[in-house]
């Protein structure tokens, strides 16, 4: 009864919105999304510096196979961003630079793995970046089904297919190609105020005032002592 | 009858304490102090090469609740550095570039955080060291009371307002101000046993002599053989 | 009835073999070799870029205790690579400069280590490489016997004395001397079969096609579709 | 721009669907659905022997703090689960025997949390079941929102408002409630064929023959020797 | 330096306020504690439905060493607790059924320890109960120094000698023996409000109401809704 | 170059070892054994009060795929332990009740897996004892090859085929056949002693007397207070 589809067919959201949640970067976009898309702290950036954003191509694999990865190249495009997840926790290293050459050859961003990854050194040297939950040489079989292009959950986050994927070095965020807009408007009210405050904390301002904290504080009965009472 | 405080007087050590145990390091100092003191490895360095050391201001805050870290900036001087904790074990990203801006305004040096920060690239690039459990982009709120300078436990380790804490590529160390000058003198005195021994062993001596372990092997019933008896 | 022995023979490979697999990296010699003796994901390079091949010395010592990594020192040579693991789980940094530098003065070439190293700024200085568990200033004692060239096994890898180990930024490969030379041939010819590929890969042609996994995806009954019936 | 909801109205299976579900056990429905739904095994039963199955109630809560599973309580109905997460990893005890008796009032069956629970002597009395991730005294607060009937992850796994939950020893299994009546199907199917098959096997019959694996093992390669080649 | 002290004397609480805080279990007297000194979920009863109460009796060991254990027993008094921890992270069995045998000698109720006990089978005929990190046979030796009686962390939280510790099936709790009456007075009226509590749900009143909750709900902006909007 | 082998004989220790080192337990044979061939704490008895000896019949599988496992059954003889591993971290459930009938029309005794397992409820009612890594429902494939009767690693331990394997609620044992008897006799020995000190522990021996500890705490600079000085 089990069924594995690879779907061509994706609804991605526009380069201009992409773009804006790029410049906005993770932390700024899933704030300005209302704190959701936001996966876990195991899939890390395995590079330095690089922010990259596009629309989400989902694979699910069996652990220990990467048959589906091969699967889900052709019906990548330009623009977009591979995330891969198994079907239990594996850290197999279930990509390496081979398949970085043929998803650049399609014009794929990066790619995002609940699972592990090998040939770290050589894909750094091509610029490709990558977040995983491990880096591992551990070999695959191309030998079980799985899907390209259905919700798929990774590390403890729901990604669908489209979805506009942000990626920099505080993690990955996967948000709905139809909320875009209206982030990517939000993410740069965000940062304006961002800018705003940060002048003022460099200034000296206190959180506490510049966020009107100390009624709060005095509510929740925080008291201010000199010395702790023994 | 919880109670909450935020405590203003912390009895910091002497400047020239500080300076000698940021000197000596970490692994150092933490020797030189009898093996005391030190996180566990889990709360790690986020960068790479920065050394600091100054006196500890501590944080405890409900987890997913960044409230406290607020209140405790005010009570910051120059040469400080914030120690955050969680009442519960929590990776979310609960500091970020605002944050580390005020604190830069209050002369903090860094921060140690049993917990998660994010805006990891512009941390690094601000130069402001970060020492944490988790880089995520998790955000926080400002809803439930918690305390500053109070004793905390961060990554197995007590740390009280006031302790020297000396933080580097090997993990964060946090002692006693009132221990601090004994330490520091110690430190010296193991540094420069050290510079001897580093030639010594560099100069092709083997430990087993230098450290004179071979009786010590021989009582243990360490054998020395040509092959492995089968 | 515990014996503990060091012992002072071990069989390397010859040079040009273990030349051979440094040249192959981990990934491509783990492949070669039939998918056998590789290190598990915990034990990571704490450097960037740097591969060594060499030959295993191995120790096992009781946790939180390094007596038997300097009795291990003795009976390394050059072109060595030392590889230490504990009895019981450790991180404690059973290991940091004044070893890698008694190490470095016998031509050993790196340290391969199911633990914790320290004065890890030191070592990466040095430029004395290190795959490790954990970074932790935590001390380490002189007190229990252990053992040195006997099998261990590190990060659930057997590993025997005189192995051909293998690490670079994907992990830690272990091989039989025995099978050096064999596995060192089928890693030149895989790395000429990758580079055909990788050429094919860059030129657009899709793995689906070049393995050929068409057929396999049909017979696992994995459909394609537009849309995801709902 | 983040929104809460608690959602009323849920779609719910029949009854006899639920019960079939529930005869069949996890490991037996979640084969039959095609291996789909299950929790990550983090999530563990606190409690021996005891299988239910309901209709899922949905809860998204901040970590450490319980708010949401109250209100979640007025939607709940009799045949129900309750199936809490939080929005960051979280141990804290969120829910204890007060929780219990109030949904016990309501006819609900169970709880099944990807965090913590305490008084699990008292719902072990009661006999009210429990899998949760952790069991942990840490009380929490009541301070933030969160959402009740939206699509939610549990350890790993997408739990829609309205599936149906199976937990039983084995874990935790979540099927969209339209699914129920083809999947019920084919598990009695299943657990049919089992009971053949479990005759053949204790007889003696070897699975290779029942379930025809010697050709497979040798096209894949597997020799059978007396003893293994040096 | 380093400093290795058995403390003979100890300040315990009165045995009524010790009997009244095993009354309340570890979650109320938590709760009426003020929601400190809780240990973390690592450290769990190894056994079900027991409940002990008593003094602390402080232990911290070199990792895989029990020396320290022996030196700690002729310290203890009827009516204490062992609360065993290592300086870094151990799993080792380093309490059996012989250590509990000569604790029972002397009274003691319990143990608990942050790293690993063996001879469980036989410590639950035995009826001498025990929370720990892991259960595993591996021995230990008897050759570094440590401390008995003074402050420790374990599993998160401070534990020092003389602390009243409550142990249960919900976990550990470590209060100051100072403010024990206090907090036994605060949980009997918590057991009084809670019984009157647990009366109200199991009459159908709904938690939301009891406390009050609905306008917060509303303040937060959680929307009650029959479907999600989409 | 991959080789897959299912190795049809398997040297045994005799009946009598075996039921000796049955007699013995894991933890007296471990200590017996000189403290040797003990698993890791992380593969865990799923039962209570059992304990069972025999001789090891060694499984390596692909993750994910229990192919193996079913053309293990075939070499096992009554008496044997099949041990299963796979060559990465796998908690599916690769083992349940139907194999559990089939190994127990051979007269296998119990299963140890560095996996996970199902139908725990069943196979608890059947007897049949399972050490295993994890409880999971999730299915898996038989499509990969693996081995039969090599030598594997498990929780960190090599396992040999043949291998005496020792499981009780303290964990697993594996020990080469041929130093069986030898432990055998030592176990015996050990057994008698401690008898001997559990009944001076019980009459109130202190251990630090019994095993003669105190010239050992001085010499290690361990001094007696009555306070902790500050």
């Amino acid at each position: 009864m089990a069924s594995h589809y690879v779907v061509r067919h994706v609804d991605r959201a526009a380069p201009e919105t992409v773009a804006a949640l790029r410049a906005a970067g993770v932390a700024t976009a899933h704030e300005a999304a209302g704190r959701i898309g936001l996966l876990g702290p195991a899939v890390r950036a395995r590079q330095s510096g690089v922010t990259i954003a596009g629309s989400a191509i989902t694979v699910s694999c069996h652990p220990g196979d990467n048959l589906m990865i091969h699967a889900a190249v052709e019906v990548c495009r330009p623009g977009d961003i591979l995330v891969v997840t198994t079907t239990s926790p594996s850290t197999d290293g279930m990509f390496g630079d081979l398949l970085a050459t043929s998803l650049r050859a399609r014009g794929v961003l990066g790619l995002v793995i609940d699972a592990g990854v090998r040939d770290i050194a050589t894909l750094r040297e091509m610029g490709f970046p990558v977040w995983s939950r491990a880096i591992h040489a551990q070999g695959t079989v191309k030998a079980s089904p799985g899907s390209v292009n259905v919700p798929v959950v990774a590390d403890g986050q729901i990604v669908r297919p489209g979805d506009i994927v942000v990626a920099d070095d505080d993690g990955v965020l996967a948000l709905p190609a139809t909320r875009g807009a209206e982030v990517a408007a939000a993410a740069d009210r965000r940062l304006a105020a961002e800018a705003h405050k940060r002048e003022q904390l460099a200034s000296g301002t206190l959180g506490v005032d510049l966020y009107d904290l100390r009624p709060l504080l005095a509510e929740l009965g925080v008291r201010y002592v000199d010395r702790l009472p023994s």
